[in-house]
């Protein structure tokens, strides 16, 4: 393992992330890798500890990448089935926290419905003063950290597998095409790509863009809908109104963040608004696709799965307008043919999927052993 | 551990349990903390041996709380889910327990929502002579050892962490507070509280007090109901019926069980009624609250939990009665508001909810380590 | 363990288990038998390696089998619950598995109603070039392998305990009773049983039987449907038609695969098809009975369970038929007083059930070292 002054004790979201400790996860994750290259792909480095994974709202495929890797590092893992508790009971989310706590929980995976949960439990864990670390796996449209970091890692061991490091993508140009507005992979995404000195550009249809910017943009620019609107790097304080620690269950506002104005421009401008996927695409390096949920066409924010696939799913001569390596992502699960191409998502020269998939474990290992070894 | 003559094979009821066989368990469960609370939590004790939660009624947090107690003695764990088993398909109860006795199951937990489907089960596996242990994680209305051994531990290692035993309780003054009539919490713990030689005060409403005896209250002492009702203690053979291990799946009767009389009186009686919770909290050590199913408002057992916290909720002013440093005891999990206030809940000078929840995987391993050390 | 030469990468049937593979799972089982006797009943072989049971159709029974054999042997262990899985999010069972291929799985133990569904993964594995194995742990109406493994090491056991082996039931009469047409069971057992050498003699009312063949019975020779109608040897590529490992997601046609007409004798026939328990049952060495899905009579293929208890369930008196020492056995779960008398299930002079269930746990701890020792 990499020797690093890692001193954070709950993954809750990327808005505060320096670059140090990116690189430190980056780093953990690179030598975990090797670990999984073994013949023995088990650490005993968090023997005798216990990680709980409560999925208030379910997931296989997360819990289960969670699991793979409480396991390789020899972790004892307690599965937490949203729909079998005592949530049913009538208990409250911070007491079923308490109970794994006081059970010996050293390590609480949260995913939730509700945006600001894991949040409010890392609170609640420090007011009582106890050593337990929060993991937030994914909260309502707010973040999903491990999702944007095991991306990040992605890139960048295809950039440097020796060394991979946030500076490496500095200049480079990411789309993120899909349901921005109600996507917490977008948003954890968003923190660590503009803290990587990326230009990031998104894309999709004014109803699954951020609420509040594109009411803007129809009242008060209508006819500039054509164009790239350049807007201001978010700002932690202004932007993602990360829920304090203080307050007991806070929400993101319903429609998601509030964008800044275009009236009060900031300099260096690293973020980019496309109601067309095409300016986005050009000179990509990277485009990482969003997942689709079907529900937004009940909710009338979409016309059809098809029409959405012609003018924002990923296709091979859609790619053509990309830079010529260009290597495309998807967090899964994936609807063939509506976010991407079916023989597009299988092509390993342009598919990441995989990779992100096996990332995920190394770089959730890399998060359990600096969020847990300083506790055995 | 504690050198001790533990000769029990099965752990289905407290209603036979020696003063030896508490202290034994008090006593491992200490040494247990002990572990729990140094670098690693693991011990190899129970290692290649097989625990089988078998939860016919599904519980989160007691099977957690098993899950983890197993892993922490290192024994491999299976967990069954009532809601996606064979069950369904028509077989019984007892062809389960046979089949994971066969795939090589060491200790079964069983819980089920029939009285006497663990006894039944261990009367099975005593028939055909095979060394598995059965352990009651609650069956019915009938009995939760486990949960009165852990509610034991929780006072005795608070009135003297460094040798908890049974003799501790002797003499203090307990009320057992809500919904006794259904409760096999309740049940499990009059059993040890007994035999601790403690006062045991149950007070409930009238109806959710055992169903024989408040009828006979109302009809021929009608005007003594303001009254505490001192009745003799419970003697194992005519109080509560336990199943005998030879008859293959008896049950409570409905109603529950039926006390005895107040015409045949006992010498030193031990347990009190009442329909009013004051005169139970009246200088009472500890106040154990049950957790309130709210099916009971609807089956016109209760008129409002506004009205049933108001009567007999656990709040600040009401400890006044009690002694100056009274425990509020519950087995979880709470209803925040309706059983105790929610402040009281949350204040660490009152409330061993908190222990009660870390006592249990002590006291757990303890079981398991009793029954399981003499197989492997 | 036997020293063996076992090149099998996957399990997905036994169409094409050659004697030398099926003497390789016999003698590997009894090995790992013997360690299930231990007071250590765990190995280190497998340790690190990641065994996932992809239960798309659920089973508590199968899936626990394979878990415990999994943790036996040391390996991680990953459930996936259809009911709580991304497979409701629209995600295609190929990218389910390639996304536990991605996380590192070794092992997929795959169930599945849809016939084939382990050799579409199994096939775009080997298209990947990737080293996981797949394991048929039930497909549809197509096979179930490692159950009919452990019959057979079941019975050869029984016959052998030192040296258990496919020539051991050469000669013996073995009679496959109950719903044979929608059984995956009975397909897999009779190739086994073919390629030992025993005489196979199918038993069911004509409408579970295989559908082609039945009508042809009916239309053709209807009054011999009192005799046994000796039919030619099953051969892979005429009979069961195999998914080949290039198509998609082949199916077995419905109704079941098309039997040999009997204008087509061929020399030396092995299996025999019967409308009528008894010539079945006649010196008869072993009858294996197979479940009865109560939704076949609501199909109307039946027409009570009494009736078909009464004409085809097995009972002490029907077994006079018999070899004095025949041992009867069912793949589990049982409904007592249909596929067999519930007085004869518990009786172990007749009943191999528990002995399978035992077997189990060692058959799948020789497939799962099998394939997974060359890995690791």
């Amino acid at each position: 393992m990499p020797t690093t002054t890692w001193n954070r004790h709950h993954v809750l979201s990327l808005a505060d992330f320096t670059t140090a400790e990116y690189d430190t996860v980056l780093q953990t994750a690179a030598s975990f890798q090797e670990v999984l290259s073994r013949r023995t792909k088990k650490v005993p480095t968090l023997q005798g500890q216990v990680v709980a994974n409560l999925f208030f709202e379910s997931s296989t495929r997360t819990r289960s990448s969670f699991e793979i890797a409480a396991k390789r590092l020899s972790a004892d893992t307690l599965n937490f089935a949203a729909a079998t508790s005592s949530m049913t009971k009538g208990e409250t989310i911070l007491d079923t926290a308490k109970t794994y706590l006081a059970m010996g929980t050293d390590i609480m995976v949260i995913r939730h419905r509700e945006a600001g949960v894991p949040n409010a439990i890392a609170a609640e864990m420090d007011r009582l003063g106890v050593r337990v670390s929060v993991l937030n796996a994914g909260d309502g449209q707010h973040e999903h950290p491990s999702q944007a970091l095991l991306d990040l890692f992605t890139i960048c061991t295809l950039i440097d597998p020796a060394n991979p490091r946030l500076e490496l993508l500095k200049g480079k140009k990411i789309a993120i095409v899909g349901d921005i507005l109600h996507s917490r992979v977008a948003r954890s995404n968003i923190w660590s790509l503009i803290a990587s000195g990326a230009q990031v550009h998104l894309a999709a249809p004014p109803t699954l863009l951020p609420k509040l910017f594109s009411e803007f943009i129809s009242e008060e620019i209508g006819d500039r809908s054509q164009e790239s609107l350049a807007i201001s790097p978010l700002s932690p304080s202004t932007q993602f109104p990360v829920p304090s620690s203080q307050s007991p269950l806070p929400l993101i506002p319903k429609g998601g963040p509030e964008f800044p104005s275009p009236q009060s421009p900031i300099p260096s401008p690293q973020l980019f608004l496309h109601w067309q996927l095409e300016p986005a695409l050009q000179d990509a390096d990277f485009v990482m696709t969003l997942r689709l949920q079907k529900e937004r066409m009940t909710a009338h924010l979409l016309p059809s799965l098809r029409e959405y696939h012609q003018l924002f799913g990923i296709t091979r001569p859609k790619l053509q307008l990309c830079k010529p390596n260009v290597k495309v992502l998807h967090p899964g699960p994936v609807n063939r043919g509506v976010e991407i191409s079916s023989d597009l998502m299988d092509d390993p020269e342009f598919s990441l999927i995989q990779s992100q998939v096996t990332s995920g474990v190394a770089v959730r290992m890399a998060l359990l052993y600096l969020l847990g070894s300083g506790k055995a």
